[in-house]
């Protein structure tokens, strides 16, 4: 069934070619089309274009269906080309004729303009959620082993004392930049597209401003025109705020990967969290973190993907954009899971208590000797020079003390602040007025 | 002269190799520098590194510097490694030994990473003072030709009447969104990473919520492996709230090309704003739009080159970071060109007045048809059908009248709600605040 | 199962984490993987590693699976974590332990680098093959037009006569140099890493002059640290062959939409083969070669994606190379579809004749205007300004003649030159030698 | 001087816009442009568009020209648009009237092809000069340290035993393979443009078979159209290439700072090649490979950037394409720094002898032990099971020694065949019939 169609088969390789992974694609669609149906039809009926005996059973079908893809039951059959015409043939087979009326004033690009923005909130809170909760964990494990010093590397240089409060803290305190990005993903993605039509608005008297309310928008996305041109802006934005959480997780997972390695040696997993070697017996592979490194590395590909599909494509709808959904719609679980699989390992380190009692970190400590030189009054300089001379003459002996007092530093991680920082971005987004909206409109 | 230099001279291969073209970048950084030196050293006189005496003689001179710099008058001269030592020879060499103590409590990392984010800071501010203008040249035009219609495409077809008030204000729009990423951009960047020395902090005393306070930041990085690791992460956040601009600017450019083109003729610019042809006499060619399309394209891949060279990397600082100005620098000039030359031309933009009165575009009101056998009671599917059928027959003929009323619709474009949604976002950024602490800075 | 499996149970979230998408992109390696194991098995025994009994059991068995593999009869089991370890454990089930000793002097790295390569060989030929079909429904089509004219743009602007000859042809053209890419990839897939072990070689007295020679490789990837470095260079340098064909078609498929677009109108497809619209009765719109470029761009985005999972990764496996499947396997098939789909939609392509009869058009043969004063011995400068005067005042009357005889232009297509060319591409990548080696191995 | 101006001027600020660097990129072209017209002119001569006496002049004033670049005595003018006009001006100023017929049957847009191909085959050519220097240097290391054992990692985990002759191997024979992606953009770069004009081709009787010769290039791009097309293909194709090189460059860089990390110390360079730290006196930091890293990373991200900027750009020129000049350009000096400094490196290099003495690389050897015991018959998972349970419960006790003598392993690493591949691909060039065509052009 293709609601467009006329009197002309399309030739089936054409329509297989055409229709390609996109109902697989719609299944993630399904919620939010209905919560958008549920507000169009509720605005429709206000404009008088639905009659209230109408609108009764369209929204308690609409309601239905929703609990059913709530409850997993809702499938889009073979014969039917995308999730609206699912919905659309489920409601007209069981309410009749009514059914038939909740396309008025709408286009299936305006109505798959609001279901990516309805179904994008989703994810980002959801994925805040998981973030939150592994912030708390690496916060959590900065505070446990704030004491425990560790070499610090620059140009992968064995450099100066650090220690694992700092090396959790800091990917914690990443994740707060990463945030702010993700709150600019979503205030674009937090407004109402919904009345733009096919991009070009209508000769209905559509309350916009109406459907902006019941779905819980901050705002509309006035312009019909920029409506229609949000398409793969929003998921290319989306994409870049991914991204950006994506490579803090990379990260860490290189630097796990690092640690692990025998000749660190910092921290080590459970065996049974590990993976082992089809030809080398003693192997205990990091083959999560190296996935999480991969996965969250392929997220930040997506970006650019975006705009390679996008770049140059002057105004207006063009059927290229339906492919975005290919590599974005699946990312998010794969983000998802990379939160869920870093904290569930992270739940499960453990880290090496004695690491500098070994003498090639002895000069980890110059800075501080050079420092302390400086407080007694001798110049940077010339206390540098002088340091830089008696390691080369292998007279150097530190005293493998760190004294370190200032704001982020090891004596004094600023948790606390790192945490008001990132309660801060959260409470930015609003999540409870979003709730509040929805809970209303399928109730 | 390298102020790391001990007593073995480094093969000139290497230097010039190492060296590269970090002078002609590092001029870009020469007025944050002098501020962060500023802030540093009242800082190292409150905790006591620095004496009154030295302070006094130390500030009046990097004022003077300041001053020189912002007239023109300061050069990195070829025997000097980069800004910072360039800056530090010249106050050694004018005020002597307290000179060489302004760089206490402080590494070349985090000098450079607060030179950076102070930078970075004096960019955006620039970029959204011209994003704001060409905003305002887009709304004005949007106002000025709200009734022009024209068609509206989608798939590259004709079809539903749009307007020029539409398409100006359009773009107008996207920036509003454009802007969000902007923010967060700003808010990355407006945190502190001064004190965090080379990655993993200092002796020293050293009062870091001093220096915040003094250079205007809103925040810190706290933990000092976070500071260090926003180097990479800062450039390609902003490189990404960049690309949504250029991407804005590169769409409407592509959009110019088609308008201008024959087979459409919407819009024209006057002789002296197009280009010839060495061959074809009769050409005007939008040059000035294509290479606007082409260096926001250019833009819009950097995101992705900044992610390639920092992908992977480990933790603590490494030199390939150096070579992130490369692209990143220029680019804040070239965007700003694009920005400054699209208001330019539009400023001297012709609009086609009676588009539609070719018959071509009669299609463009089925939907208007349709639409009115809905109001009139026949259901959105049968009137859907019985307007296809008498497209088919050569029995259909249009009004030609557009009654749109709803919200962001051609009858009722919402500019003001548009503005108000930019000021909104314009209003986050507090460029004040910055200003008033950087102009008691150099006072 | 998991072969490497010794007594501690791997926690099961770790597990299908780990395994992923494995097993559904290692079904596109069955018959690789068994064509693997029957040269290392022949050459096990040639070295008098096998038995001639077990060898004879192994050659039968893996025979019979390769032919289950061929008729579809072949599933990677839920509790068997990917193809290679489903084809031993069927062999053992079916023929004893001589099934186990396929694997001795192998480790899975060269298994899975082997499999890839003798994959991606299938992949390329049957790619070639299709670029085939396509190069000569262009060269066809441009034999057959080759007197239509079209006007020719520059800058989008209206500049030279063109036909439709050159414009079939050009995209041949274009398929003549993606092969010679396309070439370099097939070298590089076509040397043999089996016998690399884990990267570092085996102790065994491998034969891999053997085996190279069993399985039509022209050559070998000889230091063993190379032959594991391929994995992730090998993807990508595929990828980039790839995306040469990918951006051939989609330039194509843009060219397509312009010139079906209403405003230029050089070019119509039957009714059957476009797409209607759910709210525009009239529209047909250009859906598949909308998907073609889309399509066709996200190809392009995979060189990229690839870099940047691999960049900096430091030499030897990791984990991260597996996810190279998810997003490169299906390239395959959807480049192969978009090939396939170009050449059916140009089977049915309608251009239109006299497209030049419109007067916007005239200004096209100004060049030959300013060319034939020249053949009359005016300057070309000075000819060039008096046709420009002309065409300002008005005067200006061509004579829609174009009498164009070099090689390769409008008069001179040159299409048994380019069909040479592609010829001579296409006999270097001597497809014959490695189906003479596979059929024999089968046999 | 523009010299498609008329009388009108354009606008000074969009001049500058338009012109941006392009004068110091073409300064890149100014050699190619001068043989181009060298054959071009002899060619308009055959053809009986040039007199004999203005052919003399105009080749005599030609090659003077181009000895004046060959010896740095060549300026573009800051009145002057670009280099060909440049070149034009100056001829007409020094010849007179002939210096005006040179551009007869000639377009800015094919000039311009011809001079990127003869650019781009001169860059090749010095690129592969330098890769075979490098290649040899690394064959060189690979034969000298072929007996000095070093762990092999893989998943980053001390795995089986390596060799620094496998180490140095391995690179070497990675650049055969990307001499083959090399080889495929020679031969997409060594076919002529010159006869396309402005992408339609010219009613003049031009003879691009001769110029063809002329110019050494092995044959012709015959479509007109297509001619123009490879502008921005053949720059993604070249870059795609350089991309390959400088792949192999990063991941050798990345090996470098790891194993010059104190923590493997397996490698170390003169203190003189590596660069100090302003804080930390012991540091000698490994820039220049850092430095190799991320500009072969750079060079990585190219050919994305050339596909975002020309994807989705219907046929025929656009403007767009003069941008590629800017960092591709730059990108050949930057791979040739990178090519050079390796090798100057790669000859100070240090290697640690004893490596595996460290008993924590015993482990390396398990796979040895297991497959001895396969060779005295116990079937691989068995023996595979028992030395595992000897490494967990602590009697694994190696021999240390390796014996390994298959084709490409550390016994036998057949350098002499990556010696031969490496000639075979670098033989298929044909380097010397392109010097032969120029050299006597320019007698």
């Amino acid at each position: 069934m293709k609601i467009w169609q006329k009197n002309i088969n399309v030739d089936s390789f054409v329509e297989s070619f055409t229709v390609g992974n996109d109902r697989a694609m719609d299944m993630h669609l399904a919620a939010a089309d209905v919560l958008g149906s549920l507000a169009h039809t509720r605005m429709l009926n206000a404009i008088g274009l639905m009659t209230e005996e109408d609108l009764t059973a369209v929204q308690g079908e609409l309601k239905h269906i929703y609990s059913e893809i709530e409850q997993g039951n809702f499938v889009i059959e073979d014969s039917v080309e995308d999730v609206h015409s699912q919905v659309e043939m489920l409601l007209t087979k069981r309410i009749g004729d009514a059914g038939k009326k909740i396309h008025s004033g709408r286009s299936r690009n305006d109505q798959v303009l609001v279901d990516l923005k309805l179904y994008f909130r989703s994810e980002i809170q959801h994925l805040v959620g998981q973030v939150t909760s592994l912030f708390e964990q690496l916060i959590t494990l900065s505070n446990q082993h704030k004491d425990i010093l560790i070499p610090g590397y620059t140009h992968l240089q064995i450099a100066m004392p650090s220690s694992f409060g700092l090396w959790f803290g800091a990917y914690a305190e990443s994740l707060v930049d990463d945030l702010e990005m993700m709150k600019a993903a979503w205030r674009v993605c937090n407004k109402n597209p919904l009345g733009s039509a096919a991009g070009y608005g209508s000769s209905f008297p559509l309350d916009r401003t109406m459907t902006t309310r019941l779905l819980g928008f901050d705002d509309l996305n006035y312009n019909v025109v920029y409506a229609q041109m949000g398409r793969g802006k929003t998921e290319r934005i989306l994409a870049q705020a991914m991204s950006s959480i994506a490579a803090t997780l990379a990260k860490f997972a290189m630097d796990v990967t690092l640690f692990i390695n025998q000749n660190f040696g910092f921290i080590s997993f459970p065996a049974n969290l590990t993976t082992g070697s089809s030809i080398m017996p003693h192997k205990k592979n990091p083959d999560v973190f190296e996935l999480i490194r991969s996965r969250c590395n392929k997220i930040q590909a997506l970006p650019n993907e975006i705009a390679l599909m996008t770049t140059n494509l002057p105004g207006g709808y063009h059927r290229d954009l339906q492919l975005l959904k290919e590599n974005l719609f699946p990312a998010f679980q794969s983000l998802s899971d990379c939160l869920e699989i870093t904290k569930f390992m992270l739940e499960h380190i453990t880290v090496k208590e004695n690491v500098l009692d070994d003498p090639k970190y002895d000069y980890l400590f110059s800075v501080e000797v050079v420092n302390n030189e400086v407080l007694k009054g001798i110049p940077f300089r010339e206390a540098y020079k002088n340091i830089g001379l008696a390691i080369e003459d292998g007279t150097f002996k530190p005293a493998k003390e760190v004294n370190h007092t200032h704001e982020g530093s090891i004596g004094n991680l600023c948790n606390d602040q790192i945490q008001r920082m990132f309660n801060e971005v959260k409470a930015g987004f609003g999540f409870e007025k979003v709730e509040t909206a929805l809970t209303t409109l399928v109730k």
